[in-house]
């Protein structure tokens, strides 16, 4: 028998999904949900289509519901719906809303009896796992989180908002020199500005005045103001070719200390490199369909994250196999 | 109300847990436990020292029982007579037979109602972990694990029992070839001798002959004979002064492929560089003790592993702060 899942919303996000699926043999996918009309959606492996407008009358027919909606406005209000009905699982990754979005989702989920587990995917998801875990072990220390070498939508947004813009990719970059500092166990105080730094890659129309786009780059409050920023100017042909997809990472490095006197360091690094950031994440959405599924099961109903899950609900191995080949 | 936590076993790992407990302060010590005259030890801190022969007069006085003992002779026998009288968390690391000491734990603490938590440390521990989350998002993937740079103890003793050798001290270092290939996605097909280069420091005694000294190390089959293997031989000054630690550390790295046609690759890498190997070891003991204890007044009884640990029960911080801080 295998764990049925559901897709709520088909962007990257969904797409993903769909296609982690095909990669874990004990899941299926029954279907994508869209607020489109189904009719004009095709998808990438040829799974149905339903207008969420149905999703209600499925119940009975899904395991768990993953949600790839946006963090802004979608998961807020769909999760907890959701949650009346399904098991689900979502990426809510505004940091500062999560709280009140477990909260939100606890309730109804509680009341239901299904099981949620919400704020997966990278960061939040493994990053947080990596965090605890070397907090936890060393408990006097500092941790640093990097991200990159990767593609910001947003930072990219920002550029294309600019006159005289036509497209643009820009690439978050973690600063080397702060790299190699926290690796060595130094302890050193980092804004954003001081860990990363930004690559821009621009097209702009026939005729437009490049220094003072690369000037309204660079200048930009909150966005590239207070960081090393460079600006190529490239042509559409380059973009697509060069930068079209969607790489990601990053790094959790934390450093400790122990002993009497405190005189032995310890550093504990975390990394990912990432061809593709939504590819990724679907993939830890799709091991936590399985958990969710799992504790569902055993009557641990409410919100979750990935912070409450053993591991061992996340694998589709037994824990006795996990045991004679992971320890 | 602080966990109160006994140390059985007082070397290297006994006396990094009686440190590590200074640095958490939600747990305390109540003293050591030892099989030698307690008279005769004196411990770092002036915590008490007990006779191994009164540990069950002490039932009401520990909530957990961290034992240090070697895996070789010591745990196999004590960890499932301890979990009789108490929650028990060692370091059991002889992997083969893991399965078969959960099994012998899992009998008496299930019995006592007592929580045990064995194999606990970085490999088994930390690094089985990471290969479990690394495995469970790139389902279709390889991993590896590298050892070291680090002092290996075993090696370290196979070169002292050579005639005419007075000391040594072995490294286990990763091959930095073997290392770059699988950074950088390439699934290669390696044996523990091509992942790792092995380097030693020999002290011998006046007029030994280092020719035969050398080629005895470098064709010692097991340890060295499949192994790029370099020998350096120094004074016992040189080896006090820059030889005398144990640091030690290591990574996984796993790769896999998502995408329609696999085409996006993606890389996870955990990596750790440890001064002190019983230090840390003693580190993460000290934590799995506190989850231990809450899993005990959660009746979840029986034997553990790390894989089975929800991560926020490590944590002194609520789940709350956790949610709001590691999100």
């Amino acid at each position: 028998m295998k764990i049925r899942v559901g897709i709520y919303g088909y962007g990257n996000l969904g797409k993903g999904v769909e296609l982690a699926l095909r990669q874990n043999p004990d899941l299926t996918a029954v279907g994508v949900f869209t607020r489109r009309d189904p009719k004009t959606l095709k998808t990438l492996t040829g799974i149905p289509v339903y207008s969420a407008l149905d999703v209600e009358k499925m119940k009975e027919d899904i395991d768990v519901m993953i949600l790839c909606g946006g963090s802004a406005t979608d998961l807020p209000k769909q999760t907890p719906y959701l949650a009346q009905y399904f098991n689900v699982v979502d990426s809510f990754d505004t940091h500062a809303n999560i709280p009140q979005h477990v909260k939100n989702v606890q309730e109804m989920a509680e009341k239901a009896k299904t099981t949620a587990l919400v704020s997966a995917g990278w960061d939040p998801g493994m990053f947080s796992i990596a965090r605890l875990y070397s907090g936890v072990v060393l408990c006097e220390g500092q941790d640093y989180t990097f991200w990159g070498k990767g593609v910001s939508q947003g930072h990219s947004d920002a550029i294309r908002r600019i006159d005289g813009v036509v497209d643009a990719r820009q690439y978050t970059i973690p600063m080397q020199s702060a790299l190699k500092a926290v690796r060595k166990g130094e302890t050193p105080a980092l804004t954003a500005a001081e860990k990363h730094e930004r690559e821009c890659f621009v097209v702009v129309a026939e005729g437009a005045d490049k220094a003072r786009i690369e000037r309204e780059i660079k200048t930009m409050p909150n966005y590239f103001a207070d960081y090393n920023t460079t600006v190529h100017f490239i042509s559409k042909e380059e973009l697509d070719k060069n930068h079209g997809g969607l790489p990601h990472g990053g790094l959790v490095v934390r450093s400790g200390v122990t002993g009497l006197h405190k005189e032995n360091k310890h550093v504990i690094e975390y990394s990912l490199k990432l061809d593709s950031n939504p590819e990724f994440t679907s993939s830890v959405l799709v091991a936590c369909a399985r958990a969710v599924y799992r504790m569902n099961q055993e009557k641990m109903y409410g919100c979750k994250t990935m912070l409450d899950v053993p591991p061992v609900y996340l694998s589709p191995k037994s824990r006795d196999e996990l045991l004679q080949t992971l320890l």
